[in-house]
């Protein structure tokens, strides 16, 4: 019973940013109903895959949700859906998509059958342009500030982040929408497209006002920390840490903790600086590394791990997933957050339920991500509300499908 | 007159995902009010900077904001700050946090005054030690998954990309618990960590299930679309594209565009691999590149840009920062998103609003970020409800501050 029980979504979506929002609604307790062509929808086989082929991307991006499987290239399976999405119900009438077709999934369309409903669409861009997180990294300009002082080529990032910053974008927006539909009574349609969440995203870092300002952005800064102190040192056992002199407090823990304070204090001096001030620290950066290098190279994460840790260093290391798999606790049933379950077709393994913890509510269990149509008959009779025969009618013309309904049926 | 409106959150705070969140609910209609320091908070002068030394961080984070100056080390100071957090209102008692001090900003402390309070916490880790953006990207994996294949060094990405997933999830969360109090009439405490929102993303995105299942993860690929075909290509005119060929469409887009459906053809036939198949378009990624690089090799962007996309083709170019602003019309007043304003001591410059559309509401005017302190005085009127001879006591004991509140004294 999480804390969005009762609110039913339906969601029509393929990749990142909208299933992720959905997956986000349904583990904080909405009913979250996707529906995907009976063939799969366009992330049905997306990598990373099982070593039976099976996408771990879908399964891991479509947690806790009902998946009905129709097929909406017939006028018959279009109507199905836009039945489930604009079904009655005060917490109903929700509905989330990046694949909005006009004159079947737009908002006109459905608000023609249920006037209250709220849609939130994603888009490319607000040209009608597709784009993918992909395209609007590099076009608004983050992969040029990536990687090693010096170098020219451009590095893309390996998080889909603008497509998970788009997601969280698009629960709020369908919350705060419900929100006004509950005191007022209207529907709305909202409208988001990835290409303008990045661009909103440039003004909001300050990044726009510094080039209209100062003619200059920032450029290639390798791992440090841009504006003030942070950088990656390398360990004597080979390892290599992250070590944050952001705030005052964090750069003062790391002096203390490493006895380095005399010779940083003369490193001052000589440059006429002051480093409790973060641009002082961030101008003079290499010449600081230069002072701290040395400690770390000469020790092993073991030797100041505990120490830094008491010190309260704001510091970490750098692992490779796999590293970062088998050796954080953060990341192993420990953390209350996931749980080891079996994922249908696929086998056992960790898996994360939402990241929030609610005082007034449980943390529910983890549930996996359905088969493709595993819901196809329960949606259509509880949301839809067809009679059985029609859905048997349904089944027969190979407009609905769900795996293993036929020995279902034959058991029953 | 935005979605939110009515809506009143009371924001502790300080660098990226909270004010972000405080931000984005602000520009959905929201009052919001940021508490800090009478000497700022810390991210008062966190860069980018302007040439007067102003923080364009702030100024970015926090627009559309009240701010009053509180020096919240004194006792007085912290009870008006938890008056102005609890204050009455249906549509208050909405506390987002950072910085949660126990005794003092904790849930429990301020439900004693107002029992049915919403407050989203967001900490570093759930052990209680800090983390940022720059420590958890790392620990988690991300940097040693980026940057050109064959390469061992970790490259940090520059987008605080934790920060402002983290922030839609504040929000998110917030409305969420907002919205069940409103049914149920109960508050409730909403924790949330940096650390567990990436940790539970490397579940979301099938990292954690293909290390269970393979016993691998993904490595660097450059600048490749993982698991399928996107790539970057340098082009005749010095400028660089990405090009992507994910879906079956956008693949037998760029082969028909380009004329190399043959040569592809050719490739596949020696290669024994079926490139409908995603997969086999990234086993054959490297062989597919080098049919396609001497294509852009030959040609500028101006040549083949249009007929990209007249046919559909997913890509843009890699820009830096400043290119972007100074040639994309997305960053532009062109896009109705953003608008010219003038940002209190600093200058004129593009100033993005939120990036959503409601057809409900009218687009608002972007609204600048406040001077830190400029609503100190109407905020203790209006929230915490104070007289005037308690509010002139507040000033002259320094307890309180506003930017020259004398001179508006005296001219009134």
């Amino acid at each position: 019973m999480g804390v969005l029980n009762g609110m039913r979504v339906v969601e029509s979506s393929a990749f990142v940013a909208v299933p992720l929002a959905g997956m986000t609604l349904a583990q904080m307790g909405a009913e979250v109903i996707r529906f995907d062509l009976p063939t799969g929808g366009m992330d049905a086989t997306r990598w990373p895959i099982a070593p039976n082929g099976q996408s771990l991307f879908w399964a891991g991006m479509n947690k806790g949700k009902r998946s009905i499987a129709i097929d909406v290239k017939t006028p018959r399976g279009r109507e199905i859906a836009q039945e489930i999405i604009c079904a009655p119900g005060d917490d109903a009438g929700l509905f989330i998509t990046n694949l909005a077709t006009p004159g079947w999934t737009d908002h006109a369309t459905l608000a023609a059958r249920r006037a209250d409903l709220v849609s939130v669409t994603l888009r490319g861009d607000r040209h009608g342009r597709p784009a993918v997180d992909y395209t609007v990294n590099p076009a608004v300009g983050f992969p040029m500030a990536t990687g090693p002082e010096g170098s020219t080529d451009p590095v893309a990032h390996a998080l889909p982040a603008w497509d998970a910053i788009a997601g969280g974008l698009v629960v709020s927006g369908l919350l705060a929408a419900e929100r006004h539909r509950l005191r007022h009574g209207t529907g709305q349609a909202v409208d988001l497209t990835l290409k303008d969440v990045a661009a909103a995203m440039l003004g909001h870092l300050g990044i726009i006002a510094e080039h209209a300002l100062t003619g200059q952005t920032r450029g290639r800064a390798g791992n440090s920390l841009y504006g003030a102190y942070g950088q990656d040192f390398q360990c004597a056992d080979g390892r290599r840490v992250m070590v944050i002199g952001l705030t005052a407090r964090q750069w003062q823990n790391l002096l203390k903790v490493t006895g380095l304070s005399e010779p940083m204090a003369a490193l001052a001096t000589a440059l006429g600086a002051d480093f409790r001030d973060e641009g002082a620290r961030w101008h003079a950066r290499h010449a600081i590394t230069a002072i701290l290098s040395p400690w770390f190279a000469a020790r092993s994460v073991a030797d100041f791990a505990e120490s830094f840790d008491r010190a309260g260093v704001t510091w970490s290391e750098f692992r490779s997933f796999s590293q970062a798999i088998e050796e954080d606790p953060d990341l192993s049933p420990d953390n209350p957050i996931f749980s080891q379950i079996d994922q249908p077709g696929l086998g056992r393994f960790l898996v994360p339920g939402t990241p929030f913890g609610f005082s007034g509510h449980e943390r529910e269990t983890v549930t996996p991500a359905p088969l493709l149509g595993q819901h196809t008959e329960a949606v259509l009779a509880d949301v839809a509300r067809l009679p059985d025969h029609e859905i048997a009618e349904l089944f027969d013309q190979g407009i609905v499908t769900q795996p293993g309904r036929e020995a279902l049926r034959r058991a029953s």
